[in-house]
């Protein structure tokens, strides 16, 4: 089971103010919440300078799907023996385009990698990469 | 049938050979491909600073899925009459943590909205959103 | 004077433990500290997405010295009346290229449109602008 | 002198009539600034995900001028021989805040590992660190 603990913080009350207004506006339930997600993300950040962290990574894409050749690296992709591609998800966005979300599992420096050689592929449009620092398995 | 139109960039020697060799790394098959893709990137960018462009997003969240109300979070959105759930996967990480991806459709302040009610849930432990700018439907 | 305010925050172990590995990294002297700029950033992060809200900007840019408008452009930009260039700082970097950092104050909006104009002059070679909200005056 | 080079770019119509509307807005005076400033910004990127790239930086602090430790670390900066400060601007904000923008320059990690060690200072509110790749001298 975790263990929580308890710690103080202490701050200026008008910074107090705008980030209780802050939060509500986002939707949290209480400042701890809060303040776990930033502490988290800032520790996401930070791994992930390291190209040799493990991650999770969703690449987007957007591509014609006339431009035969994207399903064809993707299977290729399940080949690689240096990432794990876990999942695919796959959305008609209309008579052209395509968006594709494919879930990877490896290292970042590994998970770029990828990310650029799909984003490179004739057809594709437009692409984005997010990672996720995860804990080595 | 697209209209393909060509046209003259002049640069100097030294850029073009350092494009060359990052194109090359990257995997392009060629400088026009490149060069579009800098371009499709740079039009999305600009469109998703208003808050009223369409766009897709899809929003990642890594969850404890004991923490049980981010399923019903989902359905609600389902009815969201602002927004457009295309679709979503769910990924089991490991013993504790779920990845979901969240596929929507709608104007970038909705999509940022729902965003952050999502990332803020207890349970939540990590998420970003990404946005890819679409035009009118 | 500024009156300070405590507030507990639970988290588990294993996260206030990486946590404070990462303090330490960056060398911060104790938690509320960290805590503190993290929770400013994200104010100011959120302030920064009103193309209205009051900000201290810094343009930086490189440009190549023979680009001789670059200067006049300077010169006009005093003359703004919606934004109030504050002060600048002239770097030469080599025998061609220098770096002027440009600090600006006003809306968001505005900031981001002289920048735009700055960085698309001719001669200039890279540039990138930094936001910083600040109250209203 | 610089040698310049001529390229043919294809693209279709309806994306190069966006582009066209884009760099209107933005100011440039023709499409081949416009790409070359595309070029130069994605080789910059690509050049700064090496920690070990020289690179020009600029750091940007918002500090209580009663947190009378920044001048202090900005002498001890003076004397490391791992980076090179070239010029600093200081600007009054208002009766609390100042803000200081440091220019320096070496590698990547370098200056990023200065900057953390500003940012984590007590009384520094706000930082944000801005690089440029350069080449090496």
């Amino acid at each position: 089971m975790e263990q929580i603990e308890r710690i103080g913080v202490s701050l200026d009350k008008k910074l107090l103010s705008k980030f209780d207004k802050l939060i509500a506006k986002k939707g949290y339930p209480n400042r701890s919440e809060a303040i776990r997600d930033l502490i988290r993300r800032q520790l996401s950040s930070d791994q992930l300078s390291d190209p040799k962290a493990q991650a999770v990574g969703a690449v987007f894409l957007v591509y014609d799907h006339h431009a035969t050749m994207v399903p064809q690296k993707l299977i290729d992709l399940q080949h690689s023996h240096l990432l794990h591609a876990i999942s695919s998800l796959h959305v008609h966005l209309d008579e052209h385009d395509c968006l594709e979300v494919i879930v990877l599992r490896g290292q970042v420096g590994q998970i770029n990698k990828m990310a650029d050689s799909l984003l490179s592929m004739k057809g594709v449009k437009l692409g984005r990469t997010n990672l996720l620092a995860t804990e080595p398995a």
